[in-house]
């Protein structure tokens, strides 16, 4: 980051960027007098083009952050946003750059910035209510808290699954399906609605068996959330989970695929008969003490990581078999970005999940679940707000705009044809893209190295495309939902201008 | 709940409640085409009186829970509440009852219901481009990002901390602190910013080295949350934490007064000397394991325990001498209610805690902490969202209005006006009310048993006054910043009344 005097910092703070980089129908919009009017007129318009007027970060950006750094760690930070300015599937920042996203906030923002549904939405006399008298959902519940429900999450709902818990984020959804799990197996391992007076007295001091030594079972290179129950069964990177306690939980392998599949068919399936040979045992091994087992569809901070239909298929088998409950995490995979709406769809299982947790692009958090999972006593998974209104409002007006727009039919076909041109590229460009993969619009490379992949992702920052990792050499597409052809033609333009100037540094 | 027949369950969800209770300006406000207009003109006006139509939960009410019951354990709920009418320290419900609210949401609404203050700032252009554009505040900040802090967190800083950690709610709140605390701990321990490979492959199988057997030291009667972390420093009642897993963390006393505090001032006295000599004892024989305590300035949860500015002056003491890190939290005492606007400031302490905590009232969750708590590598507290600039524009609201509007003072006033009339009122009505205390509008009393404090809630509702529980058998005030006295004198009209009854029935 640039060095600079407190008198410059100032100047630099207070700049505004030059805004000659705007297409017309988009400068109309960046008037610095946005109104509520222009919002709900829907009058910005994405660019044709990324623009790029300085380095990413820019000055501005570089300073922002330096002042920001002041307050909160900023070691993450890209760069500063102008979320005033960003438009659909284009994020802009400080420095009056405009990046086309394909990250969307590690895979959060459904419809592409300043979206007019969402903009809508927003502006509704229900979400003013929503936003001035945040209630305490569990004991004073909105009189239209059902109808709701039923518009919003229920409208979605997975096969087989006709409960909802309502939470905050995919950390917290996550914990909240695990104490629902472990309190259905210890009701049934009980057998009885009571507690003994031993169970009362010993779980105030975290021993058991009022506080049991119960286990989630969780796969190698899987991602749950960050709090102390969901990193535990977290087990993406040491990074993530270093100096934090964790409870002994065990953890599954989970297979790793060569591509192209089609060649590697033989072994690949031979590698998934292995994990769930070793999964097999270790279900039966902590029988008594295994709540729930609990994947993701992709393993998606673990390097974007895919299984078979048929390995999904039988993992959900086993865990039936063993009696152990069956929780899918669909906090970045559901919502559509898979081409259905849920990525677990895709396997058409016979059993459906015992529970679904969701989060990220739905906008609202929280899980699906059976009615057996109802803890026998209230108040038991609880806590002040249990969700949001706010956001469930959005969700609703997403849910919508996924059926309207038939944004999963575009989803699947924006998926494949960004695959389609990945691929080749992956054989044109094979010293840094390799493995392509994925389904609808959740795609994925490898680089061969954590470095290449950081410097490919900073060039193409550069060249006007965001993106984000994944694992230690993976780049996640993690786009909108709204992604059309047009903007992969843009990123594939810009990702070969990336990939000539890597190999002409390189491999001159 | 009254049984119905599927066509009664239709026609009451349907049926409109009777508008006949309002008086005049509130009758012009809860026109059902309530628009933007009137909420931006803030013609909501609070009723002269509660009022009541039929038994709480009325038959609409009832029809709602158990509408939404099908999808949701709705056991904890009061009454089906209509947030679009209810204004100020008064909150409606569906069957046109409007109470005076006590209890706020479990301590979490600020300014009352439809606050102008917060219907304002949920209108502006600021508030729209969060809502539509919600960042992942750690990649990529809005620009305005520190300055947004600076106006709104560090104005109202806990005195000695510069740091902020914006999160969603209080258990994560609790939890990053915690994780923070463990991090801070392990660096000092380890010496260097490296970490050995046996650390991170332990920590990938949750076992130490990397996944280290450290513990938060909380106190017994102490509520901190109820996620895997937070509920395993929550010590408040065995409904909480039965059958989840919880580390083996230690628990320490906190001192059990005896009311009238003057009468009791020596046995108060020797029963803090006490639980400080046991907590000392709990610290030295935890040394090398204890990342931090934390203390609640009231146990809220709990049952309202409280305990003398020299004893949480000692704790602290305790803390800096044996090198652990000090959390205050302040997720239900923070943001004016203590009359105060964090609730350890009235310890006056020498050495500021490491740590503050906060959520509820503050619309906006997070911790404040001091540089030295920011971890040596990036990433290590993260998560997608990291809080959310939506209620953070609410919080900037908030403290603004709790300035302009001496709203603290209005707290300290009404508060001794509250508990100056309450105080006799336990002598009055000793059978039922025991135990006054509080400070600010934090006040409560106990019941002699857990039957009659629930009876007195119940009656409460029906003569129009809804308030909450806490403990075993204590009643909670947890109001609005915004109550006045003649709000407190309705409430003791309708308490006497409610008294009176009960003394008949029990006491005749």
């Amino acid at each position: 980051m640039a060095r600079y005097t407190r008198h410059s910092l100032t100047s630099i703070l207070n700049a505004t960027p030059s805004r000659s980089f705007a297409p017309r129908l988009y400068r109309s919009a960046i008037n610095p007098a946005i109104s509520k009017r222009l919002y709900s007129q829907t009058t910005l318009q994405e660019p044709d083009q990324p623009v790029i007027n300085t380095s990413v970060p820019g000055p501005i950006s570089q300073a922002k952050l330096k002042d920001l750094d002041q307050l909160q760690d900023t070691r993450a930070a890209l760069f500063a946003a102008d979320y005033t300015r960003s438009v659909g599937n284009y994020i802009a920042d400080a420095d009056g750059n405009l990046l086309l996203d394909l990250y969307a906030q590690i895979a959060s923002i459904p419809l592409g910035y300043n979206s007019p549904t969402i903009l809508k939405a927003s502006q509704s006399e229900e979400m003013l209510v929503a936003l001035a008298n945040r209630p305490s959902l569990g004991v004073l519940p909105p009189q239209d808290w059902a109808d709701k429900l039923r518009n919003t999450f229920m409208s979605v709902a997975p096969k087989g699954l006709d409960q909802i818990f309502t939470a905050m984020c995919g950390s917290c959804a996550n914990e909240t399906a695990y104490k629902a799990a472990f309190m259905h197996l210890r009701a049934k391992q009980r057998g009885t609605d009571k507690f003994t007076p031993e169970e009362e007295a010993s779980c105030m001091r975290n021993i058991g068996p009022g506080s049991p030594d119960l286990a989630i079972l969780s796969f190698k290179g899987g991602f749950h959330g960050r709090l102390f129950g969901s990193l535990s069964s977290t087990r993406s990177k040491a990074i993530h989970k270093l100096d934090i306690p964790a409870f002994n939980w065990p953890s599954a392998p989970f297979p790793t695929l060569r591509y192209p599949l089609d060649k590697y068919a033989s072994e690949n399936q031979a590698e998934e008969a292995r994990c769930l040979e070793e999964t097999e045992k270790i279900l039966k091994e902590w029988r008594d003490r295994l709540a729930a087992v609990i994947i993701e569809p992709i393993q998606s901070e673990g390097g974007d990581r895919h299984a078979s239909v048929n390995y999904f298929r039988e993992i959900r088998r086993l865990a039936k078999d063993n009696d152990v409950l069956f929780i899918v995490d669909e906090v970045q995979t559901g919502a559509g970005a898979s081409g259905k709406f849920w990525a677990h769809e895709h396997w058409d299982l016979e059993t459906p999940p015992d529970m679904v947790t969701f989060s990220k692009k739905m906008q609202a958090a929280g899980f699906y679940h059976t009615s057996k999972l109802r803890p026998p006593h209230p108040m038991r998974n609880f806590n002040t707000w249990l969700g949001d209104p706010v956001r469930t409002i959005q969700a609703q007006a997403l849910i919508k705009a996924i059926k309207e727009d038939n944004l999963l039919e575009q989803v699947q076909t924006v998926g494949k044809y960004l695959l389609g041109h990945l691929q080749p590229l992956g054989v044109r460009y094979h010293r840094i893209i390799q493995n392509v993969r994925g389904i609808g619009t959740l795609l994925a490379f490898d680089c061969p190295t954590t470095e290449l992949r950081n410097e490919l992702l900073t060039i193409l920052r550069n060249e006007g495309v965001n993106m984000g990792g994944a694992g230690d050499r993976s780049v996640r597409f993690r786009p909108m939902l709204t992604l059309e052809k047009k903007h992969v033609n843009i990123f594939l333009t810009r990702l070969e201008s990336a990939l000539n100037k890597m190999y002409q540094k390189h491999w001159p």
